[in-house]
């Protein structure tokens, strides 16, 4: 059975979020695979990277340099309990799903925190090993989420231009770093919008994409899938 | 006198960043400006969005929606005080400078939890008045940052892609969204890999900058100059 690890973001059980999440976990679990929740908020997840990431003595006390601090203490074992035990969740996962709503642009800060904090080097990467040869290769990816603006605003050439334009960050300059692969991501474009009839529609369209995910091929991450 | 908030998101005071933002400190009082910094880390400053934002009753408690919620608030006057002080800032300040380090691609979560929490809709944005009608117009912003990549990662067709690609969702998506114009980001590439020599340079080349920088047009806000 495959693993998969769904970290979420979003406050409210009873959002849409909250039931394309439910309805990951439902459809995953039933193929066999073995699903685990980061819920983010309800962890009271800590986004802020501070001193209190390392446990005990800094390597540089004088001059705090969280990346250095951070990978230091990853290979001395030294890192904060919620962060090795993400590390963990990771490491065991197949797949990774990211679901939340779209905020400003990006991801909400709690789970942009998540990727500053668990994505450590030494644990995600270590120079040379980026991108292609990142530290968590063999894993695949996919980012679900919402969007406050509609399908036509987020068409090239509308006022909020390509999806794509803003997936660059997070898919290439995150996970692709990592080595991780991409599969091309879940957009449910301006959920508050649409009829309870359409929000249904929705989920039911996740779950019938879920089925035949493991055969899915991973996007092309490079700038021609996301600028052409 | 014009006014500036820096908006500063690093831990360490003795930081090349921590040193950008003494610069402009100074720089700009020596030119008559009256200048605010919100220090997030040492404000420890609250990223994650939640119920707590909202002082006294919700809008609707049946289902939380922080964006519905918030507005709501903003419109009532109850949101609670370490939001509406920042939002003072940002009404009174002509120009906003983002000061921070590059993490994985955007700015730090703290950095993006005061984007999430502080420009509410009401305050910032309210559609239509999205855009260049946004409700802080007639406002600059300037995103001054340093990175662990060097310029040659951060070029077109370099492994890490131009850097005005992940520059998008930041300058675009939320700034422009507002209404803010914004002025050239103000880059400072890998200092970490540079003589002690170069990181002078770089902050006597932040305070050169700063002498003629009310004089400076904003760039044009559109795909062309990302993705060109």
């Amino acid at each position: 059975g495959r693993k998969v690890l769904i970290v979420y973001a979003h406050q409210e059980p009873k959002s849409l979020n909250g039931s394309l999440k439910r309805v990951a976990v439902e459809e995953l679990s039933k193929q066999g695979c073995s699903v685990t929740v980061s819920d983010l908020y309800a962890m009271r997840f800590e986004p802020r990277a501070t001193r209190n990431d390392i446990v005990g003595c800094l390597h540089n006390s004088e001059e705090f340099n969280y990346g250095v601090e951070a990978w230091e203490a990853y290979k001395r074992g030294c890192l904060s309990n919620d962060l090795t035990e993400e590390q963990k969740k990771v490491q065991e996962a197949d797949l990774l799903i990211f679901q939340f709503p779209l905020y400003w642009f990006s991801m909400p800060a709690i789970m942009k925190g998540w990727m500053d904090r668990v994505l450590v080097q030494g644990f995600a990467h270590e120079f040379p090993n980026c991108y292609d040869s990142g530290l968590l290769k063999n894993k695949l990816a996919l980012f679900s989420f919402t969007t406050g603006g509609s399908k036509e605003m987020y068409a090239k050439g509308g006022m909020s231009g390509d999806i794509r334009y803003l997936l660059w960050p997070i898919q290439h300059g995150i996970m692709h770093f990592c080595g991780v692969k991409v599969l091309a991501p879940h957009i449910c474009f301006a959920p508050e919008y649409v009829s309870e009839e359409k929000r249904k529609e929705m989920l039911i369209a996740w779950a019938q994409r879920l089925k035949t995910l493991w055969k899915e091929e991973p996007i092309n991450c490079s700038p021609e899938w996301y600028f052409k």
